[in-house]
């Protein structure tokens, strides 16, 4: 029995393949124009459904790993444990290579394998049980954490409120309700009204494609603007807070999201307009202390050039510079919204708070 | 003979037919794909060509006007002057209502009409001779004004600068050099180099269609980045200084541009760069006192969810905010360059002075 709020959020985007040896998935490449499920068996194919976005978001990438490498390891049929352990670790190594901001991908290939190390001495078939409960775990914690982000966020803006978000953070990007959109979600269902601006998120059109068609389909009041119209929407007066996903926070709150969040940062603080950052504690990185410090993944030039379109719109000789993240500079932040509750600064003690049970 | 900043800035934009009953213009939107040009007839083709940003670039458009109503008025076969006035009159105020933002349209179309009322008791071949050399003046005018521009421009930044641009203010928007890409052509005639950073410019891509094209064949290094990743270029302490043309300076300053000007502005100021605004004094509006007074046009949805791509992008339903150009608060503008000198802060009075006389 689903609530109300599970039917217009649910997607099944990332789960087990019913021989517990593949993994399916909706291509998000695809949507909104067609609804694609692709079954993956191998390793190279787990790898690129990451790497080319056909799955994307940072906790939804986190699950799709964890299901990965246990289907994987499904696969093998060792018995050795030493053999099975070096095999998982080897491709949890190339799984984990696919894409390098987002953390909960290393996060959560790095728990999977934790179980392995913990069961020295087990059978490998007992061994195998343990990891599928534990990317079952990874999975259900996501959906948990996301309603308990949702109700935190919820707390932030009033009926009738104007949000801006930019990329995707719904349900595709996660298990259910979403980060940054699971509040709009959580707030219509018990009848409140927003007005959403969605950046369409240039190159890969997150917000155009996904962001959009999630809460077209919820019933909630969405427009779609290009990532430069951000700055007009807020002078006009039609935003009271932005709320966005990420990818990796560090431990001084500095914030790695989607490429263009910083500049909505900016923008936000120049109209006097509130900026939250939403995710579950699984993307905090305590052992990184600054923006400085997270790998911005750079990706190829024809993202820009040619992608998606009915011709190229720029000469193919043009150079591009394409970083698929940016840092917003915790300084810029009005608060951090976890699952535990909302961080706000300094965010070096409320952070680690999270983590030392404090909170 | 041409110079070799003539050279490698001439794009024949706009022109009138040889029959001087007609214009020929290059296709902006075929741009860099293909170079078509476009010989326009009726009133109607003339308005669409402006409408569609078939020609575009608020300069341009003013030039095009002029030679199109000039065209126009060499079809009638008209002796008598009130009938010719008045269709003059009527076809001038169609015309002008192709956009609303770029005030060089009105201006142009104005110039021309007050030909024709000083020729109030001249014989109407008469009026259509000046009507010619007017509309060619407005054309050499420009090409001029460009060029000072380009002078006081270059005047702003040193050997080595990285320079940031959204939209097109180049030979395409203008006449020739252009306004905001002008001082590149010129500094790069003299030996000089920079590292232009050229925004795509959402929805219609002119920076990644024009701007990089312009650029790349001027031998000047360009790298193309999507509008949402400016933000991080200037973190990255490349740009030294922002340059954008304009399409209507109010009298305190406040700028209307391409839209997504006002969002680099806002960035600008919170890295510490300068940001310039590039135009002929036709594009100031004194009547106009601030940027609230501006009309900004609206456009149609599809150019966000489906213009260029080789299938929509969004769900045909979704709604789209789609203004066309925004306006830059003066408190954000560096200066105001033209080509009588550079206009700085209180621009109610530099601005002022560029028509007492005084500058």
């Amino acid at each position: 029995m689903h609530t109300q709020l599970e039917q217009v959020t649910h997607i099944d985007n990332v789960r087990l393949g019913e021989d517990e040896k593949s993994v399916v998935i909706i291509d998000q490449t695809q949507l909104p124009n067609r609804t694609v499920y692709l079954t993956l068996r191998t390793a190279e194919e787990m790898y690129d459904a990451i790497k080319l976005l056909r799955v994307r978001g940072a906790p939804a990438i986190g699950i799709c790993a964890a299901y990965s490498i246990y289907a994987l390891a499904r696969q093998w049929g060792l018995a050795d444990y030493p053999a099975f352990a070096e095999r998982f670790h080897e491709r949890k190594e190339y799984l984990n290579s696919s894409r390098p901001t987002a953390v909960n991908l290393s996060w959560a290939l790095a728990r999977m394998e934790s179980v392995v190390s913990a069961g020295a001495g087990k059978p490998v078939a007992e061994v195998l049980d343990l990891l599928g409960a534990e990317c079952r775990a990874i999975h259900e914690e996501d959906i948990a954490m996301c309603r308990a982000i949702s109700e935190y966020g919820l707390s932030l803006i009033k009926d009738g409120d104007g949000v801006l978000t930019h990329c995707n953070a719904g349900p595709l990007a996660t298990s259910r309700y979403g980060t940054a959109l699971g509040p709009l979600f959580l707030g219509r269902e018990r009848g409140m009204n927003f007005r959403v601006f969605s950046d369409e998120t240039r190159p890969l059109l997150q917000g155009a494609r996904l962001t959009s068609y999630e809460l077209q389909r919820a019933g909630i009041d969405v427009t779609l603007i290009c990532d430069n119209m951000a700055s007009i929407v807020m002078k006009n007066g039609w935003v009271q807070a932005c709320f966005v996903g990420c990818d990796r926070v560090a431990a001084n709150g500095d914030a790695a999201n989607k490429i263009g969040t910083s500049g909505v940062a900016i923008l936000a603080r120049h109209y006097g307009i509130p900026f939250y950052v939403l995710g579950p504690t699984s993307t905090i990185d305590l052992s990184c202390p600054d923006g400085d410090h997270i790998p911005i993944e750079l990706r190829e030039p024809d993202e820009i050039r040619e992608m998606w379109y009915a011709e190229p719109v720029a000469l193919r000789s043009v150079k591009c510079y394409n970083p698929a993240f940016d840092v917003t500079d915790h300084t810029l932040i009005s608060g951090i919204v976890t699952e535990k509750g909302i961080c706000r600064a300094p965010y070096t003690e409320s952070l680690a708070a999270l983590f030392d049970g404090k909170k």
